[in-house]
């Protein structure tokens, strides 16, 4: 997103305000992790593009401040042994919003979004002030803010949660404080969000570990309505995680990947078709005719429309729409989404006014799958 | 399949009968090709692991006499642009079958079958007296016989032509020499198979590179019908070749692998949907409720299947059934699936005399498929 290069030169981890074991483990990542340096705009700051011990992935230095990625969370496939297998102690259980990723926090008197990967994200911090108050950072400069935004205009994600029919909001789903490892205990965050009104996820009250059927309920519900699923957070000292997905979010997913087919692995879709018989028969629904349509017409809609495209303007892409405040965040937006996906797979389709917003429409085409459809519907040969 | 080994000494390529430009390209092979020693019952023979300049995988030598490898052929996924694209000269078209590629011959007295990896098949060494007429080698000692078998009772693949309805059966589409390179010309193969009263594949004719619209109707009537495609062979001193499939054979082969989820590259799913996509879209068929219900009914069938396997008997597996006309061939058979499977990934079910017939049932056991499903299915997590 931002301009980047390998950091030749170690930087000053004596700086960095972190104490006891997270220094040995910052002092460790200094020399061997996988750093990045990375300027976009005025915002200058190192990126870890690694999992280093117990440093995930995304985790930034800003000067003197280590802000931790967000670290990876399981997947169990069936409630009652996998709650039983993964957790010793009650979990709280909250729904998983589909959307994307972002850390919020406050640095030198600005308030910045980070994608999980670690990059400023222009778009969403421009957004932020509308998104959340913000004033919860002067009480709270230490404060990082995990959140997933969702919503059909956001420049990421197509689709989204299916109550969300214009622009984005904001779910707040964990806390962390700059600096610190691991997240703020469960009741903490309730208590914060509650203290500054921001916007939580949906929380389903705690679930012990043999008490899973009570949640059957909850799922088909969400499946019903076209949501994701949900997360499990331990109540305990350890606080081990695990997610688990509804059966339809595969197919929505499907549906929204099938035309970039050769962009994703081809994982990304059998996994999702495995994830669907799974819950299928966890939930003793037997793929009926219905659902069997609906996962034919999730591959092949978005894949004849991939071929369409190709034909008619020789480009597969992809649109987008979203709303600024600040007209300088579109220009930064743009350029770290160039530097993201590479020179000419971004184009800017259209930039209007309406009411306080810029209303960005652009395109992302989609190289890989552009390149062999050529191929393809010009009479190319494989060897497959 | 047979007991394979390195080698570690060069063999002897002064005793292997060929000339010319194939006695340095087998010459540059023995030293730095993938040659495997292989030896089941009584056979002993050099295999090749990897395709080595112009000699393909599972080229095999018998002491001195080279058998080629059968080459890959290419895909195209349009008639039209494909056929100008790919080729100068009229091509001959022949049926594809949906079966498993052998080469046949006659080494010291015995007609032997390959599989295409090069491996001696002890099945369909075993039957080849059923399958043609083998009277052929007595006058035509040098030839190899390149042929499809298919039918529902073979050991390595599920499915095949819809209108075998039991056992096997075999056609020839390519014929070579031993210790010659390529193919022998479409009208000699012609001759030699009307000669010897062979079973060929089905013939339609030959297709000047402009004209393939008068196509359509022929593959659209092998779609219709359940078969799997068309080979294109060039009529020229060049034999470039091609292959194009129906839509629907893509369905099927999804059907019947969709419970291997796992053994097989999560590509085999996705490029088989696509290239459905793209033959609807090439012959204007929309994509009916019909083909969609299909499509996502063949995905979640096997899958639904493996996981009910699963959950039941801990084990998936998937259930053959083929005849012998020897005892002996039939262990030695067994022996070459283990060897190439891996032990405890067969099973003997049954063995029974029907006729002039012994009758192997049996199971391949699918160990990631299984492994992956009785952790996910015990509440394993996963990271994805």
């Amino acid at each position: 997103m931002p301009d980047s290069a390998s950091i030749d030169s170690s930087f000053a981890i004596e700086r960095i305000r972190v104490d006891g074991a997270l220094r040995d483990t910052v002092a460790a990542a200094q020399q061997h992790g996988d750093w990045h340096e990375e300027h976009l705009g005025d915002w200058r700051y190192r990126r870890l593009s690694d999992t280093f011990q117990r440093l995930p992935e995304g985790s930034v230095v800003f000067d003197d401040t280590l802000i931790c990625g967000y670290p990876k969370i399981g997947r169990i496939f069936r409630l009652d042994a996998g709650l039983r297998a993964q957790f010793e102690h009650p979990c709280w259980v909250e729904e998983k919003i589909d959307g994307y990723n972002v850390r919020i926090f406050q640095h030198e008197g600005q308030v910045l979004a980070l994608t999980r990967r670690g990059y400023i994200c222009p778009f969403t911090t421009d957004r932020v002030p509308d998104l959340l108050d913000i004033r919860v950072f002067e009480s709270e400069p230490e404060l990082v803010l995990c959140a997933e935004v969702a919503g059909p205009e956001n420049p990421y994600n197509e689709g989204g949660p299916p109550d969300i029919h214009e622009d984005i909001r904001l779910f707040v789903f964990d806390m962390m404080r700059k600096n610190q490892p691991g997240f703020l205990p469960h009741r903490e965050k309730l208590r914060l969000l509650d203290a500054h009104a921001l916007p939580g996820v949906p929380q389903y009250g705690r679930c012990e570990p043999d008490q899973a059927a009570r949640l059957k309920p909850l799922v088909l519900a969400l499946d019903r309505a076209g949501r994701e699923g949900i997360i499990f957070k331990e109540d305990s000292g350890q606080d081990r995680r695990a997610k688990y997905v509804t059966g339809r979010i595969n197919v929505a997913d499907i549906r929204l990947c099938s035309a970039a087919i050769k962009q994703l692995p081809a994982e990304y879709f059998t996994q999702r078709v495995l994830r669907l018989a799974l819950f299928l028969d966890e939930h003793g629904i037997a793929p009926t005719p219905d659902i069997e349509r609906e996962l034919g017409a999730a591959l092949l809609e978005g894949m004849s429309d991939a071929i369409h495209q190709e034909h008619d303007t020789r480009k597969v892409i992809r649109r987008f729409r979203c709303r600024f405040l600040r007209k300088r965040n579109i220009r930064l937006f743009l350029r770290s989404l160039h530097h993201l996906l590479g020179k000419g797979s971004v184009r800017t389709r259209c930039l209007s006014r309406e009411g306080a917003y810029y209303v960005l429409q652009f395109e992302k085409v989609l190289p890989r799958t552009t390149g062999l459809l050529a191929h393809l519907l010009r009479g190319g040969i494989v060897f497959d």
